[in-house]
């Protein structure tokens, strides 16, 4: 009988709009009413990576869509250059090289971000470089990547393809793609979007498309060209996960009643709050710079991260994330992207307080607390 | 305010306690209890597929595991038999070529089921052939094809694979994998599995997993020896539709209370009365030998397929299923795979008779009925 709160930066908490929404009866998805829901839900997605690109809707994880971003533009032996400064950038280049691309990489310390200037000159010091992929928010660190700049020094490049890892990004903080100058954005439902996993999303540029066209990787249930004909037409390629495209639809609309401007402003509002209950209770930021979706906090020297991510989870009902890879044990990351209000900060605030207290740091319990309310007041 | 129902093969009916279970909130994927659930579903499919072997779950369509299933146990170059007498068994083809895999196929009449002693020549004519891919129940025509005939073929022969698309039989009728000796079955969440789409599962024989070895494809999203290991270690290698995750298990827990001979007799009772309504009727079964799956009825001549099926869901809200391919328009397609009752075939075959009453047909509305009425009232 332990009340559980699930605080994880994905899955993310569901609204009750959205679970009913997708606890209804499961529509046919060749029958024109669903035919309505996914193009109501795809003009959705447009709206929120503003873009005038085509939006793709993929069943599978947030990594279907990486894989197709890496599968659907590349051919094997092609270049291209990874940002690497953490798991998700690790990630990119696992799919490039078990695709035969050849794989510059751009390693960057864990809890920094990547300088544009680094990869202008790693593009100027290699012609044969086709994509620059990144990471927008990197989840496993909380940093957040410059890629607007990434996209500035493509744009200038004939041939190199900026493709951004947006997956807990999209709906935080703003990301124009058409404005940016992005060529590939990939995104997942169980993020901002306040859906479960098991959506994934992708956008093209029209350069994009172009390589698209020439792109020889072997694909068949990720290729792109496919899903573009389909859902352009009104219909996926194959049988979507047709509930969760239903619950898409509706969280659209609760996102879209609020405005992006609204959403980014809530996000960062939150995001600052989380940064100043860390600061009161004396834990370094692990992250600089720090995403608004996720905030990573180094613990005090002794304590392990896994015990503290343990603890509050037994012990008080509170689901966080501990470190990945790398950051394994040294950090805890609390999130704040998609469902998520004040008093899901201040829990996740208290209780962080009252497992330090419990395995002896020394920490003031309320600290945090106090500091995240003094943001959380503003502008009242 | 017209009352609805969905009588398509695929999404099919999903129970309410499954829908419930799936409306509840979204646990955390790398969390003990979801690691519970993905066990307790895994064993559960263990039980359905009748497999030692682990059954791994995907998170896409059913395409995703039948992509998996020729991008894991082959290399470019690799020559397959392909048994194509539907869209299904196309697809198999389809997919073989687009990873470079040279494709032997082995057509069979639309309507009409392969021959074994047919591929058994075929296998003896080409010993270069690895694999021989199949479709145990073909959705697009209704006949169930003799997969198990096919895998005592493959047995004997060392080093070529029985591959069988389940997707529309898994749990319709008596498919045990490890006896018959498959070596690679997929199969989907939205057909007897009575869950909304979005999860794919595979399941593979040691002599398919030592052929994964040797395979060289390249794949990332969909590479099985990466979901083996996380799975075998209690957790999915990416985030996986949680949602349906925690439905499956719901929905196993309803089929295992019931029992593998029951599910089987109820979806075989089902079958025979939907048959005997269509020749109460007149309509000739375009199936030989026909699938408990689906039932496939050739309409009367001068009456298009697709008016039909439209005239039935707009004039009575009864969604059924038309043909496919070169069965466009020449057939329709009556489903009783997964959460169906007697009454969903009676609404199915009344609103038949109404609609081709309708339409002009010559036919006498209640025959279809009375017919399946006989069946359904048997055993009792």
């Amino acid at each position: 009988m332990q009340k559980q709160y699930l605080l994880t930066a994905g899955p993310t908490p569901v609204p009750e709009e959205v679970l009913t929404a997708m606890a209804r009866p499961v529509p046919y998805h060749r029958a024109p009413a669903f035919a309505e829901c996914l193009k109501e839900a795809r003009e959705g997605l447009q709206w929120i990576f503003q873009t005038t690109q085509p939006v793709l809707v993929l069943s599978g994880s947030g990594t279907a869509a990486m894989d197709a971003a890496v599968s659907n533009f590349l051919s094997a032996g092609d270049k291209v250059l990874v940002v690497r400064g953490g798991k998700f950038g690790e990630r990119w280049a696992e799919i490039a090289s078990a695709y035969g691309v050849s794989v510059v990489p751009l390693d960057v310390e864990w809890g920094r971000a990547v300088d544009p200037a680094a990869v202008a000159r790693a593009l100027d010091a290699d012609p044969a470089i086709r994509a620059v992929y990144a990471t927008a928010t990197e989840t496993s660190t909380g940093v957040r990547h410059p890629v607007d700049g990434l996209a500035a020094v493509c744009r200038s490049r004939a041939g190199v393809l900026c493709v951004v890892d947006a997956i807990s990004a999209l709906g935080v903080y703003d990301l124009p793609m058409d404005k940016a100058g992005f060529d590939v954005v990939v995104a997942g439902s169980q993020k901002a979007l306040m859906l479960p996993p098991g959506l994934a999303f992708l956008a093209a540029s029209e350069k994009a498309w172009q390589a698209h066209a020439a792109a020889k990787l072997p694909r068949f249930y990720l290729d792109l060209g496919r899903e573009k004909k389909s859902q352009t037409a009104g219909e996926t390629a194959f049988t979507p996960a047709v509930s969760l495209v239903v619950g898409l639809r509706e969280s659209l609309r609760l996102l879209r009643a609020d405005g992006l401007e609204s959403t980014f402003a809530r996000h960062a509002k939150l995001a600052r709050a989380t940064r100043a209950a860390g600061a009161g209770l004396g834990l370094e930021p692990y992250a600089d710079p720090p995403s608004d979706s996720v905030t990573a906090l180094k613990l005090p020297a002794g304590l392990d991260g896994s015990a503290v991510v343990r603890h509050m989870r037994t012990r008080y009902g509170v689901t966080i994330a501990g470190g990945q890879g790398k950051a394994k044990g040294k950090i805890i990351r609390l999130a704040h992207l998609g469902w998520y209000g004040s008093f899901d900060i201040i829990t996740a605030v208290a209780a962080l307080e009252m497992t330090l207290a419990d395995l002896g740091a020394a920490v003031t319990p309320g600290a945090g607390v106090a500091a995240a309310q003094a943001v959380l007041r503003e502008g009242t």
